[in-house]
């Protein structure tokens, strides 16, 4: 079979399998993406290359998988840049205190609980090439992920975006987010210079440089495009070619520094203008392609480099058993207290929790990313994507149990009427089905 | 430079290339698709390559491209699918017998005319490996096509969509495209079944079970589903995957029949009902990105492939010339002067013949096959890519010249407002800009 029938053929596959696996995982009231994500899963060596190895090397041979993960980097670097493009600071404002409590004790509780567990971890799973510290920060940080987009999937679907405690977990999410990913870029740098030996302090400097650029010139130029497109009413094909030249330059830039390609495409998200109708036109032309053909791609790419076969000990099988364990008395149990202190019920203090704990797709991407960098081994990979899935797979029925309510009809376009309903608050995050 | 920084540094040179040309050509009149053909061609070696050998080496290394070809031709693969979804054989049957005589004049005059300069150009520019009647079809099909996107936009911009000439010169392009992908497919087929020694029957018996399939089992559903799409008025995930993976499987299965992948998916895109809101609705989600982001992409790549400097001789440049004299000849001359016969003036058979001679980026995709099977040489694929410029750039102009009209002011969101108000005549084509 030749490169490009070859190619074809993965993503045919992919995409079954992704849509088979999120239609099955919407019937047990799940959200898709938690489908797709164990669908790739299930395409890796846990289950396809464990059922036939022949079919598994056939179809994913490792030597063509550079095309598949261009293909997957370049949807990712688009996916995350609308995931900034939903990061509205006026929400965080908004619920003032009480969020910003909550959402630092939910990253600094489990941060802190992460970083206690690398102790135990690190003589046995890490080797000498990373440092402790490296080590322990991207522990901390794994731990403190909460997946914006996934979480705001959920409370829309179950029409829970216009409470209170909807809209502070939706803030927390934002705060989390971006806590998460500067703490995400530390370790990146950090372990990266490590390696090359290179100067740290050069790559701060630059990294200072590129913010100030983007907030001092790149924001001015967007705010001048949103009012260009406020007077055409549509986004021409020379403002969406800009858009993405800027996201590319602002994704090669922090790549190059050392921090990562997927670092620059959020910043460029997140500076863009806030504007509800801009950014809605900007997410109409790129989410549908990003979520639907390129995110099961990357989700598949992460499966394929999931071994759960390496975790082949009863020690093993208890360190993942532990990590699960700290992840959700981290960011549930912290949450939760913090939700609590701030004088909201325990009912909407349990919602908050489990919401905040929603790990998703954003904690994939970090664990790539510490895959790539070998700051994680392959089996401590494998150990954090379990967490990873059943932190997410635990949110719906622990959610639905707390409120008592059974989702609703399986109606698969509801997302969008809700977001139609509370454009502001939900941007665009729901869209992710 | 690691893998990923240097794609993206490819994609964002080739992107400024492409809106930096195509906004050159704009002032000149020119659509913005010539101007990224040139921009492909300048980033080669013809210009890039032969100013700076050393950065065209740093930034396109010959490795580095399998990345960039797999995203291309992805892209390709949506293109040609909304190519296919523009064509409507309602528009065929309303403008009868005249568009009928027309094209197939159209077709048949080049097609004649380009096998006889096989004849000369056999013994010169191929080798053993391609047979002459592979290399005459080739040729023919090389001069017979005409670039349906460019044609509508060109007519569009000039607002002559509702005029007889211009919808009879969209019919006339239709049916070039159809004539001009199935002759295509016979030469491909034949090349390499030649190549592989294969039972080129197989390949016909399968291609007739996929094209029966095709009609007999997709379009039913494709019908189902545009009427499902009807009652909810817009495309939801799960509709966008399945579109995508009918789209794929097409793809591939033609691809492995030999026939090529960009076959496959011309295919589904004219299967699709051809529904104006949902057609819309498809092209509204995958068009921007895929002339925005792919399509420069692919003539980047297009570019890289070209090298002028190949045509070393005067006795080339004498070829050269003679190419672009034969592919005028044939098309603008056969098209006119059948038009002329059908009772048109000679102002419209003029038009009709001046924009069949629009080749566009049609041509470059059937070049790239042609190349990439081997049935042309480097040097004759460079000749071919200067009569597809040529004739493309001198469409604008002359029809100017023959209607007296100036260009409207070069307002970019033009095409929009005309295609809003005959959506059936233009469908989606024109949004190529």
């Amino acid at each position: 079979m030749d490169a490009i029938a070859l190619l074809l053929l993965q993503i045919i596959v992919i995409l079954l399998a992704a849509r088979l696996m999120g239609y099955l995982f919407r019937l047990i009231h799940q959200p898709q993406v938690m489908g797709e994500m164990i669908a790739g899963i299930l395409l890796g060596p846990s289950l396809l290359g464990w059922l036939s190895p022949k079919i598994s090397a056939t179809l994913f041979p490792v030597e063509s998988l550079n095309s598949l993960n261009a293909i997957s980097q370049l949807g990712l670097i688009l996916f995350m840049f609308l995931v900034g493009l939903e990061l509205d600071i006026s929400r965080i404002r908004k619920n003032g205190g009480k969020a910003l409590l909550i959402s630092h004790t939910s990253i600094i509780f489990p941060f802190f609980l992460g970083s206690l567990l690398a102790l135990i971890l690190y003589p046995q799973l890490s080797n000498d090439r990373v440092s402790f510290l490296i080590f322990a920060i991207f522990l901390g940080t794994a731990m403190s992920i909460t997946a914006f987009p996934v979480l705001a999937r959920i409370l829309s679907e179950r029409k829970l975006i216009n409470t209170t405690m909807g809209s502070i977990s939706l803030a927390c999410a934002a705060i989390d987010d971006v806590t998460g990913w500067i703490l995400l870029a530390i370790v990146v740098v950090m372990a990266r210079s490590s390696a090359i030996d290179s100067n740290i302090l050069w790559t701060i400097i630059g990294l200072l440089i590129f913010i100030v650029l983007v907030l001092l010139v790149l924001r001015p130029i967007f705010k001048k495009l949103g009012s260009k497109f406020e007077k055409k009413g549509k986004i021409s094909h020379d403002l969406l070619a800009m858009l993405f030249i800027f996201l590319l330059i602002s994704s090669w830039v922090t790549e190059e520094l050392g921090v990562h390609a997927l670092f620059g495409a959020f910043v460029i998200g997140a500076a863009m203008p806030k504007d509800n109708k801009f950014v809605h036109a900007i997410t109409e032309k790129i989410n549908d392609l990003a979520v639907v053909l390129f995110l099961p791609i990357f989700f598949a790419l992460t499966g394929l480099q999931t071994r759960i076969n390496l975790i082949d000990s009863p020690q093993l099988w208890l360190f993942a058993m532990l990590i699960i364990l700290v992840a959700i008395a981290g960011k549930f149990g912290g949450a939760t207290i913090a939700a609590r202190v701030s004088g909201m019920s325990w009912r909407d203090s349990g919602s908050v929790g489990i919401l905040m704990n929603t790990r998703g797709l954003m904690e994939l991407v970090l664990l790539n990313i510490g895959l790539e960098i070998g700051v994680i081994s392959p089996a401590l990979f494998s150990m954090l994507v379990l967490m990873t899935i059943t932190t997410t797979f635990m949110t719906a029925p622990i959610l639905e149990w707390i409120y008592y309510i059974r989702m609703v009809p399986k109606n698969y376009e509801l997302t969008t009427s809700v977001s139609e309903i509370d454009a502001n608050n939900v941007a665009t995050a729901v869209k992710l089905e």
